[in-house]
Order: C-alpha cells, then structure tokens, then sequence
C-alpha cells in the first residue's frame, strides 16, 4: 500500500555537510530533524534555545533564525523565538512543514554555499555530548494511558490474580492524569522518594510505615505530544486525531511500587509516580516517523470491535522499537557498559495514539499545544519484551525453570536487580527501521536513582 | 487561645469609603481584600487585569499600580503587572504583605484624600455585576483530593456495599492528579460530556454505549492555591506547610456519575472529570481566613494517629460553611430565586489543608506558585450537608420515609432532580462567620449546564 505521508523528505538518499548525519547508524539522519530546547550562552548570559539535531551535533535553530538564514525573520519565525520551546510551531502545521523544509535545505550536502554560510555552519553547531538540554515543549497537561494489553495483563495478575483484565480495558483506552511540574529532561538525577508502605500482611492492628521507597521502577513508554488542540467542549473525531499529533519522545514513568500498592485505590495512582518523570530531549515529528506507519493493532479472539469514535483504518499503528538498558553504580566504576533488560515494539500496543487522543478529547476535554500523552508501559508477548521491573521478575516471585518471568535481573558484575538500586541508571532508547529509508531514532532517556532524602 | 495569625488587618471597626463594604452582609468588607482578575478595557483594546474585591465593587489594582498610587512603581509592584495572574504575589508572602496593608489603606474610610485620589477612586472601581472574570491565578497544576471521611464513605457504600471505608482511607489522604486545562471560571457554561457507560446488567454479551452522560453532577469543594511551593525532591515538613499555602476558591468539580463507574478501575476517574471544573473568582488569602481557623478535625472511635509526617497541632482547621444551590431553566424562566440544596461545613473534613500539601509533597513532587488543590466533596454527617446529588439522593435509591437520602430532589416548581438536567444552574457559595469578626465570604462560583454536542 502506498503510504500518503511519505514525500520527497524522507528520500533515502539525501545527505548532509554534517558527516556523522550520514552514518547508517545514527539517530538523526537529516530525514529527522528531532526538535530540541538547549541553554545557549552568548554575551556572558544564558539563553533557551530552540535546535535540531542532526547526527552528532545540534544545529541552533535560533541563532539561523535570528540571522535570517531561515527566511521570514520578521514573520512566523521571529515569534517562533519568543519561547524557548516548541509549543507555537507544534502548534501551526504550515510553520512546521515549511521550517521542516527549510532546515533540510540549510542541512543538505548540495545546500548554497558561500563564506557567510560556511561561517554560520560553524557557529550553529555544537556537539550534543556537550549540549545542556531543556524540555523541548512547555507541557501544561500530562496525561497517561496504559495502552498495551500485555503489560495491563501482567500487571493485573499480580495485584488481582482471579481478575486480571477489568472488563472495560478492551472498551476504554484507560487513562489517568499525570503531575507536569515533575517531568525532568533525560540526564536529570532521581531522588528516591519517600512514602507510605501497606501495614505488613499478617500483623494484625500493624499501621503502614514512612520511608524511603523500596521497590522502585521505571516504566519504559512513548509520549506523543499535541500539535493543534481543540476548544473546550468540541470533540476530536478520530478522523482527525493524526493531524492533531505533533511528535513523539521517550518517557520514564518511574514507579515507587510499594506506595502505589498501597495508595491506588479508590483514585488511582498519585505519589508513586508524581515524585518524577523523565522524557528524552528531542521531539521526533509524526513527519519523520510517517515511513514507520503499519496496520492497525492485532486483535485476539475476543477482543470486541472499539465504539465508532475509536474507529480507525489504515497504517494508523507505528512500528517503533523500544530498548530499556541498565548501568549499575559498580558497572560504572568498573568501566562496564550498559546491558539491555528488554526490548519491545510500539506496535504491540491494543491502543493507538490516534485513539488515545479520540478517547481523551471525547468529552470535550480541551488539548494545548506541547500537552503529553504517555503510552503507558510497552509489553509484548514475548517475556524479554516487558518494559518494567515489576514485569520482568514478577515482583521477584517469578517462577524458576523459565528464562524469564524470573526472580530477578542479573547484571554482568553479578549484581542482581529486583527491583532499582541507588546509583543506577536506567536508559531507554528508541528507533525506527525499514528497508528502503533512513533509521529514524529518538536517542536516549537517562535517569540515575539518588538516595531518598533523610527523613527529618 | 490566641490566634497569633490575627493582627490589625482584621479589626471589625475599620470602614472603607466604599459604602456596600461596610454592609455587614457582604462578602467583601476591607477585611477581606479578595483577590481576582479581569477584562480592563482601555484605549479600545482589552486588557487582563488584577482586581481586590471590596463591597459590591471590584477596585483595578493594575492601575492603581501604574498610577503610582501603591508605592514602588519600579519595583515588585510593577513585576506584578507582568502578567494578569496573581501567582507572583503569591509566591513572595513579603510583597503580599505589603500589598495587603497598602490596599488596606488606600481602600479606608479615612485614608488621605485630596483631588487626585478623588479622581482615582472613581476610575478604578466597577461593579462586580459588570466585571468580566478571568481565573485569578494560572494554574500549572491542579490536584484534587477526597478529604471529607462522610463523603468517602456515602460514595463508597454506594460503589462498594461490602467494602466503604478501604483500609488506607484512614492513613492516606487520598488524592489524585486533575485536569487544569479545563478549569474554568464561574459563570463559563459546562456542556455535558459525550461517554462511555457500562453495559446494561443482566444482558450477557452487550457492550458499552457511548452518548451523552445521563447522571451528571456537581461536587462541592474547596480549592487551595499554593504560595511559596518547594524544589522538585524536597518535601515540605507539616511544620511549614501552612506558609506554602496562600489562599483559597470555591472549586464545583462536575462529575459524570454513569462515565465514572465504568472507567475509573484501576487507575481513577479520568474523562468524568475534565470535561470541565468550575472556579470561583476569587482568591480568598489564608491572611484573611485567619480568624476563622479553629481546632484540629475531630477523630472517631477507630481513627488512627495520622503518620509524624502529617501529625499538626493548634487551631489547623478551617471553620468554612459551604452551601450548593439550584436554578432549573423553569425557575429562572418564572423569575423564581434558587433553592438550596445542602448546607455543609469544611471543619468536618478529615484531613486538614496542610496534611493535604504535606502529602503531596512527601515524595519530593514540587508544588509551584498558583497550583491548586481541591479538598474532595464536603460532606458532613448530617444528610442535609451533603456536597453532591449522588450523596443526596443516594443515586435515585434513597429509602422513603426519611427526610434525607431520598430518590429525588425536590425544587419548588415541582420539577424533581436525581441528577443535573440541561438548563439547570448549580450555584455554589462559601463564607466564614465569627463572633467578633466581621463575615468574610468567597462570593459564589456558577455554572449553567448546557446541552451535549450532537453526535458525529
């Protein structure tokens, strides 16, 4: 089928004067052009700026706006400076679609050349490695689903062993409202929080304790974030949620399993998530993800049809490879690197994003520009595919014999992980890839894990 | 006890030239200096402003600011004018405390007079019935908690007959993540959402069904705005908690009873909440409030010491009465006056507004200047002090015989309600009264339902 997203923009062929753009192996082919907000310095002060990433370096979107190099300086682009994020172009497609353009020009190996050019080349660029990275949008509402069967299923038999699948997840892209204040950018360190612990089983009378968080995870997920909105009170049919989709980043939902447990009923999960949040730097457009589109969801038997608002067709599911690794506070010592605890796709999701935005809006609820969706948990089928701890080893009771559900993650220093440690670090990452176009990645998400704050 | 919380500002004897000020009636004699924001009209554009609530008039702050006529116009004052939102204030209590005296002085019936303040006085006043509200502060993140032990058990022997009160209701105030951008501010019409509803019982097979919500209702809460907030992973001890909070609001959490039921397992209520929420103008500082604190909530027999973290002491509660009233369209068509339907008050909650913020920042989540937490329905023990039509009418199952659960509400036009219908205007008001001190009132937060869009 042929894909209508696909244009002149994803060209295989199309290469960069930033070498390290044209390795087959990079996450930022010119083809992405992943959005990002950086700390610039210029004059002895510090600056929001707005980039692009392009193989191993960001290129300043601001500094080639305000010198004109992008055109229009007085017009779109200028008001594109007044915030260093990327709320107003996810905002207006024509902006984006012609900045999108735009920087592919600037960047192209055959681009116009000439010394003013060569020398804002030279003062555009910086290395990412040495970049100081902000959240890429100024996220109002964030919001969380939990869009993957598999993990809604694990999950449910553990907390509810004779019921693990509530009647109305096949129904009802479920979702809850996340903390935004709390949504750091990857690299940002994660204090342990404190928090309540159920009373111990088989203590009668015994209270719940206040402490430092025993069973923390991370949650490995996907956000979209909102491009064009809707009014209060006006519904986005699922016939247009796509166009009201802008881009997407990594998300770590870290979870204090033990507070979770003890305080998610009757409201949902509250202190167990809002203590922190990490996205990744960059925005990877809907734009750079379109070669990636792939049918719809698979269904089981038994999985009804969704209601009409959820009804959608074509390539509307998106084929995205998700990788959680580790690195232990030893590991780091001893100069080992990361080992990858699992690996999963976003097309095993039940729920698309198109649905998840259909479903969210359905009341009327009023979306912003930069708002964010998590995905909830990516699990497939298969064990090594789970995107959490508490999947991976079945809150550490996981049954001997198999390879996995195990009882715990062992680390090549011969550490074992149940759940995290204080001083690890947890990365994800994320990528794109088909036969006939560029890898699209969504490079990293970072997190260490801190030790939880004295209690006073 | 001494109150060391009052001092000059609330002296019952001090007068303001503004004459409904002074009628022992009104919510907003010069003790009060309720704070909100507006639409100024000047030079033919519009303007937000920031406006003091004082009788029936509300006095432009904003340009008593640019005139000069509070002092520094060069420094705070003038940062304040920056945005039409009071969370600047609010996070700086000096610049607060200042302001209060000065607006206190200028607002006295024997402050300075002379032509110019003459002329300024006439300027900068409009009446509240002519004002066009905005919300007061911007809320980056809105909370909404279950505080009222009455109200958590009346919902729970409704969903949960075997099961009301769960075992952490007692040890943790249970709350969970809002929507903010679907605040509104009294007066905004409210559109019944379009949801999903649980298949019919008794019809094995059937689906849900998706259409306008059919048991729509208010909840009457409290909101508290925060002032100072904490850095992310720094909680906020108990002991300070009370400094971090700066004032508060009447906050109608509309609920889809039908949409509710069926979603909120297990990650809470979602879309039968934010399709909108309602607040009232004004901010009502906690300095204005201090009069009206008193004695810890009281504990039944079976209530546990809260935790250290959450344990307070002194007058920590707030003796607010709350009351809930109705206009259907036939009333107001006839011209009648609403009804009222509960009467309640806000120191029969459970949990106190410090422990509310204490909690939530106990994992380290940062609070920021204007965020708001609502305090759950108030509910009290008497029937007749019930915060919500679910409560009051027990969902349409009230016993007969009694005066209080019943199947329906009553309205003088013989109309009845189990719950809201299109038309009808849920009016919401709050005041604190004392001995002493003159009455200090919320003014009142509105919202007329409006009917469901048409389906797609």
């Amino acid at each position: 089928m042929s894909n209508p997203h696909i244009n002149d923009t994803h060209n295989p062929s199309m290469k960069s004067w930033v070498e390290s753009a044209n390795d087959p192996a990079t996450d930022f082919p010119i083809q992405n052009l992943a959005l990002c907000a950086f700390v610039a310095e210029h004059d002895g002060h510090t600056h929001g700026h707005l980039g692009v990433a392009i193989g191993d370096q960001v290129l300043d979107v601001s500094m080639l706006a305000m010198s004109g190099a992008l055109g229009d300086p007085e017009g779109d682009m200028a008001y594109m400076l007044h915030s260093p994020a990327w709320n107003f172009v996810a905002a207006t497609p024509h902006v984006w679609g012609d900045l999108r353009a735009r920087l592919q020009e600037f960047l192209r190996e055959d681009a116009a050349g000439g010394q003013r050019m060569r020398r804002l080349r030279e003062k555009a660029l910086t290395p990412i490695a040495a970049t100081k990275f902000m959240l890429p949008m100024t996220i109002f509402d964030y919001t969380d689903f939990y869009a993957s069967k598999h993990h809604a299923t694990n999950v449910g038999s553990m907390f509810r062993p004779d019921n693990p699948l509530l009647p109305n997840y096949r129904h009802v892209p479920i979702g809850y409202h996340g903390r935004a204040s709390s949504l750091v950018v990857s690299g940002t360190p994660v204090r342990r929080p404190l928090g309540q612990q159920s009373p111990p089983d088989g203590e009668p009378g015994a209270g719940p304790a206040f402490g430092p968080c025993k069973l923390l995870d991370y949650e490995m997920e996907l956000g979209v974030y909102i491009g064009a909105g809707n009014r209060l009170g006006e519904p986005i049919p699922i016939s247009r949620a796509a166009e009201c989709l802008f881009g997407m980043g990594i998300l770590n939902d870290w979870s204090a399993r033990d507070v979770q447990k003890w305080e998610y009923q009757p409201l949902g999960p509250f202190l167990a998530k809002n203590f922190a949040s990490s996205l990744s730097p960059f925005v990877i457009t809907m734009d750079a993800l379109a070669p990636f589109r792939t049918a719809g969801p698979e269904r089981e038997a038994g999985d009804p049809q969704p209601l009409p608002y959820l009804r959608g067709s074509g390539d509307w599911a998106l084929d995205i490879t998700v990788e959680v690794h580790l690195l232990s506070e030893q590991m780091r010592r001893r100069g080992m690197s990361p080992v990858r605890l699992s690996r999963g796709s976003f097309r095993d999701m039940y729920w698309t994003v198109d649905q998840l935005l259909a479903h969210h809006a359905s009341n009327g609820c009023n979306m912003q520009p930069g708002d964010l969706l998590g995905s909830g948990t990516i699990s497939g089928r298969a064990p090594d595919s789970r995107g959490c701890l508490l999947e991976l080893t079945w809150q550490g009771n996981g049954p001997d014999g198999k390879p996995l559900p195990r009882k715990a993650v062992e680390l090549p220093t011969g550490e074992t992980r149940t759940f995290l440690a204080d001083g690890d670090e947890v990365i994800m990452k994320a990528y794109c890839e088909r036969e006939g176009f560029r890898r699209i990645g969504f490079g990293e998400c970072r997190g260490v894990v801190m030790p939880a704050p004295v209690l006073a």
